[in-house]
């Protein structure tokens, strides 16, 4: 079975820093290739990758600002869809655009939905919606008008996260600075706790980092700026709880899953995917204002940081995800 | 011979104000059409043409700014990408992203470069550079990286414009209006040769228009707004001269050669394809600065309207563009 897994090229795959599709990519291609299938990674060419790598991009546009994201994406995605031929089956973790060319390839193209930027993509999906199946990352994520073929969650590599029983006093905000993650709310959460809180992200709303999160900054809040996945371990396995106060429906969070895979429970808004996510009252806490996020962080002790991992590393491990996916292509072979 | 040509969706074909681009193409399938050509316009739903139209997209996304222009750009390709096998030709009007289709149909694509947007999309023309042949608009506009199988001037539809020898005394700026168009330096040129100014045009670049244009206005200096064909062609017959001090490489100036059509003088900066559409001292005036703008247009009257009218006429005819594209549509057939 020769596996063609279509990552996107805004950043490298695996990601140096922020990434989650990417990252997401890359833990499947890495998993699959373990299992001993015939994968070709279709990402940058500074991608990283035990499979086989194939590249017409140099630099995700994303780390190099100088290119022309439209020119970058057709170049990459026609590439796949040229060499279609060469494959058993296309895995798209790319969007909508190579749906469209999904119907003059007689290669399957299954589709990883990694989240719907916007309810004005929703029509592509639609048109392809009986020829290319979906995969959706969690059942919160699912559109009623689309047709899926299953729901996989996120799988995460253990290796790169490690068990902490003893953590630090302090609380983590780990994600893009923006108003949809809720940077501002943990600030106020760790303020009225009476938490050090560290920040790590990268600054992905400009104008919210200046006005809701800088003026803040002291010694007991501290912007740490983008975390690499050496940094981002010490981070998530060292902190007291992960906040998560989420200001959107979320499809998944990958540091949730990677904070509970180190015994870090988290306390989030229960929006999205979170209900999926987190267990609550038993992983961390789903909440649903800054108020009942400060009370969960007084009982952050009644949680036993062991369910937080047992939890993380049965549902969201790479070993699952990777079944559950070979599992999914085989169902499209039987047709 | 079954041709289908691809317009943009950015605005209808034909556009009822701005849209050079679907303007042509719109010239072009109403003119193949009277040859007596089988032709499919792809195109927006709201479109006007004699020939069949084909469409997924019921308005341009410059018409509703509600859709998302990615979105309704791959639908759009993808619809005819789908259907290649019904057209014998596919005549490509809609920038590169098409290209990226072309190697997955049977259907051979010709394509009209209407202008580089940027140095950054001639990767894309140059990865079809073997396999699609390429139509320039100008010899100005050729890139040295691609290969070309014509040059082909635009056509216009003399229906739409008529000749007047007798003109009144004001001076027209219309264009869009944008620092790259010239509109400061038009009203520069007004207010120093002491004539009338009107500017016709859309607002393209909202802060130049702030800045460089409206605190110039008055009753002597006049801006109209958009212009729809009807009140183009008053504007450009009446004109004492069409002034475009352009600051770019302007690829084609539709309304330098629909201004001639006229007998309407053209006074240019002597850029991009002007001194292609322009003949100097007969037609207009290709000069290199305000100030001798300024003198052009005090010897304007040395400019005989017929000459400008005879010179459109025969270089700028629809019939000639059509005859143009029906010999390289047949030497594509002959491969």
């Amino acid at each position: 079975m020769k596996i063609a897994i279509l990552s996107p090229v805004a950043w490298r795959t695996p990601p140096r820093h922020y990434g989650p599709w990417e990252q997401v990519a890359s833990n499947l291609t890495e998993g699959l290739v373990k299992e001993g299938l015939d994968v070709t990674l279709f990402a940058t060419a500074d991608s990283v990758t035990n499979a086989k790598l194939e590249a017409v991009i140099s630099t995700g546009y994303e780390d190099d600002l100088q290119q022309d994201p439209k020119v970058v994406e057709c170049l990459h995605i026609s590439n796949l869809a040229e060499r279609a031929a060469e494959f058993d089956l296309i895995h798209n973790h790319f969007d909508f655009l190579p749906l469209t060319y999904s119907r003059l390839i007689s290669t399957p193209m299954v589709t990883t939905i990694h989240g719907f930027s916007s309810q004005k993509i929703i029509p592509v999906y639609k048109k392809y919606n009986s020829t290319c199946p979906y995969i959706s990352i969690s059942y919160a994520d699912r559109s009623p008008e689309l047709k899926y073929i299953a729901n996989i969650y996120h799988g995460i590599d253990n290796a790169n996260f490690t068990f902490n029983e003893h953590p630090d006093d302090y609380l983590l905000y780990f994600g893009r600075i923006h108003p949809d993650k809720g940077t501002a709310e943990s600030i106020e959460i760790a303020k009225q706790s009476k938490h050090r809180l560290l920040i790590a992200g990268i600054i992905q709303d400009k104008n919210y980092f200046i006005e809701k999160v800088e003026p803040f900054l002291n010694d007991e809040i501290v912007f740490i700026g983008q975390a690499g996945p050496e940094k981002r371990n010490i981070l998530l396995r060292n902190a007291l709880a992960l906040l998560h106060p989420i200001n959107f429906q979320e499809p998944f969070g990958l540091s949730v899953a990677e904070a509970m895979l180190c015994g870090t429970p988290v306390i989030a808004f229960n929006k999205g995917s979170m209900p999926e996510l987190i267990e609550d009252e038993k992983t961390g806490f789903l909440v649903n204002s800054v108020q009942e996020a400060v009370e969960a962080v007084s009982s952050i002790n009644t949680i036993n940081r062991h369910d937080c991992y047992a939890h993380a590393s049965e549902k969201f491990s790479l070993k699952k995800m990777v079944k559950d996916y070979i599992a999914v292509y085989h169902k499209i072979f039987r047709g």
